[in-house]
């Protein structure tokens, strides 16, 4: 089979030296990948920096992105050169990027000139109204100040939405078995799977990996398979679920 | 002569998932610390998880932390049980933390709700005074929303001042020869040159090493140090910026 496997964390530039980062250490995706890879696929593995990845080999293809920007467009990139047998999707990405950062001061002296240019201020309505216009427009039109004021106590950081890479990724490669992951914290495993099949039907996955953060650590990662019928296989660990996926994938394309 | 030395960059936490980073790979501080090591000094390094660092040996304690509010901690804790003949401070340290992270739906509403009820809007003093309150407010008391609603467009994150832990070295240890760092992006060599000098005079240091994003790549990393008297010493690269500031540490460190 053709294996499109995404992992690692994405990260959102803020500015030169800071940045926003969705913290992934890519040690489930490399085990995944490695299955399949020792299992005799082919694997294009997109990736972060940060990310740990499976050892250099030659059914192995390696791409490196940053942003969710950079993930969408080598996604489309490959899409366009290769036809995937499956898609397993588990990057952790970035559902906002950096938008503008101001201080207190610059965002206040904008919005309250706005306020009053507007005269906003009569009732409830007008005055949420022209505050939306405001923030939009503040958002969109100024960009970082080069030198935040040393003395600027706070600061105002506007993020907005990125792309829903999950969305895409039927539409692009229809043929593919798609297995999406969510991560939640804290939840009851109720709730894990009612969200879990939500994304899967949201997004016409064949299996939907999902996770809660309280329930991974060094030693154990718990890890609820639920599929389209809305069975649910679980799993203990990371080499559990990645065995979980891959003989679940491969299952699945056998039956195709 | 027993050094302290603190490498990488600190990052702040958003969410369980998400964080601010201060990107450093901590390069230069492991050249730093290793060619004090070689010379046979005591090395206290404090770095952060992403950081690289000099290998483990009996001269060396290695103390890791993440964010800003961790690195004061640690340090007044090592100041408390060791004197430093030496301070190098070249990690990267975050001027500011995150407060609280809203959608804009949530913002406006709360900033919409407290302008009515302050009847803030008659004129332009009376608003900015009300927005400052308000929004300091929000800051303050509102907590991150828990779930995100999935219609969102854009998020406002609220960042304050971090204790600058610069200020704070030649107060509790004031027979250390003290070396701050300073990075800028994309300045002139004299701008470069004054605002360290502002750096060194603002924290009593004895050295700064002033540096220009723009000016370090994988093969150089041009370097300016800055003495008190304002003389100043170039190097080219991270092994040049290593030795500069171990001998003139020493140098200064024999002449007291």
């Amino acid at each position: 089979m053709n294996i499109l496997i995404t992992a690692g964390g994405t990260s959102e530039k803020i500015d030169n030296v800071r940045s926003i980062t969705n913290h992934s250490t890519g040690r489930l995706g490399k085990l995944i990948g490695e299955s399949f890879l020792s299992n005799g696929h082919h694997v294009t593995y997109v990736t972060t920096p940060q990310a740990v990845r499976p050892a250099t080999e030659p059914h192995l293809t390696l791409i490196e992105i940053e942003t969710t920007k950079e993930l969408e467009s080598a996604l489309l990139d490959q899409f366009q050169k290769q036809t995937f047998d499956s898609i397993i999707h588990s990057m952790a990405v970035s559902d906002f990027t950096t938008e503008t950062t101001l201080s207190e001061d610059t965002f206040i002296e904008k919005l309250a000139a706005t306020l009053i240019k507007d005269q906003a201020l009569s009732d409830l309505t007008t005055l949420t109204e022209a505050l939306y216009r405001s923030i939009d427009e503040i958002g969109q039109t100024i960009q970082n100040e080069k030198k935040i004021p040393s003395g600027t106590d706070r600061l105002l950081l506007f993020l907005k939405k990125n792309p829903k890479i999950i969305a895409m990724l039927r539409e692009q490669q229809p043929q593919a078995v798609l297995v999406g992951f969510k991560l939640l914290v804290g939840v009851s495993k109720e709730e894990l799977i009612r969200v879990g099949k939500g994304i899967l039907v949201k997004n016409d996955c064949d299996f939907v990996l999902a996770n809660d953060l309280e329930e991974i650590n060094d030693k154990q990662h718990k890890g609820i398979l639920i599929d389209r019928d809305g069975h649910t296989q679980t799993a203990e660990t990371k080499p559990e679920i990645a065995q979980l996926i891959v003989n679940s994938v491969e299952e699945k394309w056998r039956d195709r």
